[in-house]
């Protein structure tokens, strides 16, 4: 591991997805021989950075994402903060030469998303490289099924069933959040879990959405703000906050092959807490992956004798299974969070490799254009809106 | 079960769904004390009857069903004939004073579906009465789901993901039928399948769709017709034949209590064989069913101790569960046709007590409105339509 | 149906199974092509016959089972008595030249099981057939293992898995039942149904138990005698009955092939209604099946590329699988009753082919000596048995 | 993290557990507040040590124990070597009056597993503490089956069905190894994987063996020597090498509450790769697990309504779950590694405060009087022994 060279990394962000992030960058190079040495050398947050920095491992700390920028001795920028900074942290960067790692969604505006994948087009040329971090694409189990679709082995994709279900705003008596409040989120689930199911749809199909009619949905239009959100300690208070967001969002699409897609991305679905599903039907076979039990993909082989056809439910720990070599031997769980400590083998390759990674800044756009459409097909009565 | 007063049944129709009837009409007096006792009279085809009424035991054959209509000694007239013939002989039947039981889908058009509600209506005043066969309303673990929601165990409804997924169109050299022609069939998978995911969808959420948004989809629009149906023996031909139906349909819905809906019925789900799935989401719990295990429901009560929340697998065989403590000891699974029997029972019951059925031709007219407006909002760009 | 000559049966016995024997002799000729015209003539019960056979659709009744060994125009003597009555019975039908059905175990001794058998032999040279009903094996999935085990899908058996779970004991608190007197019941859960998991076992795996070390086990020797049970009514009572049999039973055994079985029978695996679970581990594949899940077969195929390789869920719902193709389209589940059905297929074909069934007698004599092992065993202290 | 006292721990071993132990030594600070901080301070390995200390994260490297033990500096020795060097180790490290973390078998006979037992209970009196690495006990499922077992939620434990299911030798083709060579490895699957679930079992049940009656099988005596085996690379020989271990392990249990249970420990379950299995029923419920599917635990209250009753998914990834609220938020999965950290985390807080952690080397000795127990009875034909 200390034989390759030093790539120095700051992170800017530390919520859950900066633990998830800086988990990532502190595993990897224990399990994967990287052509480059990560040194997660600064963090940076608003408030409370050096105590972060000490938790999660970084050598350094600052309250300006500025100073990653500046820095003559950080090689990537890694970003985990809300969508509304992203463009601007982003673009300056890659523009200062760094590679960037940016979490979902690309940005909270079209414009912003085109912006940050000119800048990435621009930094490829001078050998920085920018990613956008749909995880979930590193899931051995979603490799896996993009690999089966890749090798033919369902065919022709013809139809595409796709859902994120959550279930944390059930009651409707839990309190406003500032991810129910349109001008800080962007967007509700459809921009959240939504993004999500589109990439992964996208990915393992290997193909775009080209069209879509969609559907936005608030049940509870209003929610109690909870007094300590308002300083005055963790209890109830009698005000209430505006939902200005979707809380469930409904589309079909059409994708450019002329396969045909259904989508739906709820927090309502009581019971679900985390369950990406995704189902591929092929000409010759079939795929479907629920991220609850995010080691299985279950594959149906149409070809199979008459008398044995079965979805069968492929553990994807296997050492001939995407990254699961490096971990444990077969049968032996990954988490949530090894598909970050992937995202950085992959991410630390391209940079050595000076190639452009996947899913790239503009990939990334093209997700936030199909978020878009959906958007735009919603307002529209549910008219079909090109991507 | 000799005591109870005879109750004559005509069968109009000896197709798989002929055989269906004819086995519930047989079997459910050996099961249930039933207040009529039914005698399977009369099989009427036009090909063939003599035949089938000695295979699946009935007393009399005819090749005409005006002679079901016509007799005195017959109190029943079961249709089980393709949709296009329901309303005439449905009509006809309940003018002569026939108690009617009419597979569904009710009727190829809401012309004739209002009719057939206006004649059971008006049948209903002078004592005879007419049910729909939304068969499936009468699986134990079904009817379980909708006493739950009933009782409150999922408080209020927010939610409902319902797919009826089947795979017998996947490969696209499959032969051209006659279920494939819009002329014969009326429609495609939106109203063979799709009609049975509506019913049951409201029945279980115990709500009504008020509007749509819908998508309709046809992959392969030729295929080969088969030399026999042309006379000549079970080879291809060369010929193609046009497929004007729908391969798959989606359709987001509104219900009128405000609650959400998204459907999919297609034929082109590899793998799925008659995957029949609900899922309902409310404010306190959940239910999932799939009609490939339709002796299990998944219930989730989101009031249990939080290290304890999980969708339990209810085994429906237990005597509390609707008709199961008249078939086998618990954990004695029932199959496909128990339904068939259920509704049986419930029909000569409700003959008995002149009581309105359920699902009656009101029911079954307001499920072909919801198809008209998803047929009619899929050909408006998928512009939302009241049902 | 008509056409085939009559094939006269008489029914000795009317409690569950008697039901379930009677549904399967009506409906059997209703969906299969029969050799011969199965007539429920006559059904015998010692209280309450006539009712019965009313009900169950049987044309007369008798008080006497010698009535239908002694009657010239009965053809067949389906025996569904408890186990202390099947040797007596059959026997005397099978010396009088009847065909003779016989649900499991055979016998309550391997004397009484050891003279039937003879009897069957004897009475297969004149023509006349024995059949035992464990019904379990004309489950379209366990003949559809049976195949890929005899078409050598998984190898060579190494090693099974059989359980056979119910709770209905679980609460310390139920009531005595006859089923636990050991001089009624002849056995407990050992002969009720660990008889079963032997014979699918054997069946399934093609081999046969040379020897076991067995543990029987009671954990409740008290149970409270119902107050109606004494002709009082419904409540409890304030008098205890012993439990003389046993409540669980685990063994182990070794197959001629070599192959090695572990078989548990118990009526305490809480929650489990009717789990009679089997795998069966071959060196190129394996094997599981769930009867609460009865229309399934898991099969793994060990010899698929290496990131394929899963268990497959196979619906045996298909025309290929073994009496699908005669019952209902792909997809449509079959019930418990169903491979009684197919038990009468088989059955009504063997006599027409005076063709020695499966299971016969004597294979159920072998059943029977495995029970008896593992109580010898457990009463040497789990040591080694022959069968 | 920095602010707590440093505990420097030596790590003795390198291979597959040697990894897992230091990624739980590395991740367990960053997710939990410690009260100790754990230095990853020396690494001992009889060859290549320098070269894993680097890619695993410990500061030095040794190629002899015994400095681990002999330096004033290092606090803990954790002891993931094979079996057969455990009881030198640890009674030195534990009379040097290091605290000692011991994986499991903790010894290759009882002689050494007594005096491990013996040393830590004389260190514990002088504050250093001994734990044995059965880490599946740290599986949040399983923590959670422990607790609702001690909550009284299925009532009094009346069976288990225990299995550990693996399928790395089904394939007789498979190479010779070390671990089924008796004098390398002591035990075969018993010792292994056996060992696993009988400490599950227990710790689960909350009760203990009393006496087993047990079965051993060896079903391949010889298995091909590789050729890289004797230092001439990686194809196959002509030699073959004597398997003198167990393949696969039987055993019935009585628990000193009276209670049963049946275990299962294979290497020849075809498809299942890691599939540890525990069923527990009680007189008022019932729990089930499957390592597979290790962030599941499956729960049944016999207490619900009749008609609500079955087996409910738990997502064990609940704040309220054990070690659940520090890592990722609900219904995102835990992989198998953080066990490790678990056991991390309450060893280090014995360690604070010099309690006796569980499992204590006692515990493990009484697992290993079990799995001498088995060794005994299978010797002696299945005759129950005493533990």
């Amino acid at each position: 591991m200390t034989a390759a060279p030093a790539l120095r990394v700051a992170l800017v962000g530390h919520g859950f997805m900066g633990a998830a992030h800086s988990q990532a960058w502190r595993v990897a190079p224990r399990f994967f021989d990287l052509p480059l040495r990560p040194e997660p050398a600064l963090l940076v947050g608003r408030h409370g950075a050096a105590e972060s920095a000490d938790r999660l491992g970084w050598a350094e700390s600052s309250d300006d994402w500025r100073e990653a920028v500046a820095r003559d001795d950080i090689d990537v920028v890694d970003i985990v903060t809300p969508g509304d900074t992203h463009a601007e942290i982003a673009i300056a960067a890659l523009e200062a030469g760094k590679h960037v790692l940016c979490e979902k969604p690309l940005a909270n505006s079209i414009g912003e998303a085109e912006r940050m994948a000119s800048a990435a087009a621009a930094a490829q040329e001078r050998g920085a490289i920018a990613m956008c971090g749909f995880t979930y694409r590193r899931v051995p189990a979603i490799l896996e099924a993009r690999r089966l679709v890749r090798e033919g082995a369902i065919g022709e994709v013809r139809e595409v069933r796709a859902q994120y279900l959550q279930d944390w705003l059930s009651d409707p008596a839990g309190p406003m959040t500032w991810r129910l409040d349109r001008a800080k989120a962007g967007s509700g689930s459809l921009g959240d879990i939504g993004a999500h199911i589109i990439d992964a749809a996208e990915f393992v199909a290997g193909d775009l959405i080209a069209s879509v009619s969609g559907t936005l949905e608030t049940y509870v239009r209003q929610r109690p703000v909870l007094a300590e959100q308002r300083g005055l300690g963790g209890v109830a208070s009698d005000r209430f906050g505006e939902v200005t967001v979707d809380d469930a969002a409904w589309f079909t699409t059409r994708f450019a092959s002329g396969a045909m897609g259904s989508f739906t991305a709820t927090r309502y679905a009581t019971g679900r807490k985390n369950a990406l599903r995704l189902e591929v039907s092929g000409t010759r076979g079939a795929l479907a992956f629920d991220l609850e039990r995010l080691n299985e993909l279950e594959f149906y082989d149409a070809t199979e004798p008459a008398d044995r056809l079965g979805f069968r439910r492929i553990l994807a720990t296997e050492p001939e299974h995407a990254f699961a070599a490096n971990w444990w031997p077969t049968g032996h769980a990954l988490g949530y969070e090894h598909a970050f400590s992937h995202q950085v083998v992959d991410f630390v390759t391209d940079i050595a490799e000076r190639r452009e990674p996947e899913p790239s800044f503009a990939d990334a756009l093209h997700v936030q254009r199909v978020l878009a459409a959906v958007e735009g097909s919603a307002e529209a009565g549910s008219a079909w809106a090109a991507v």
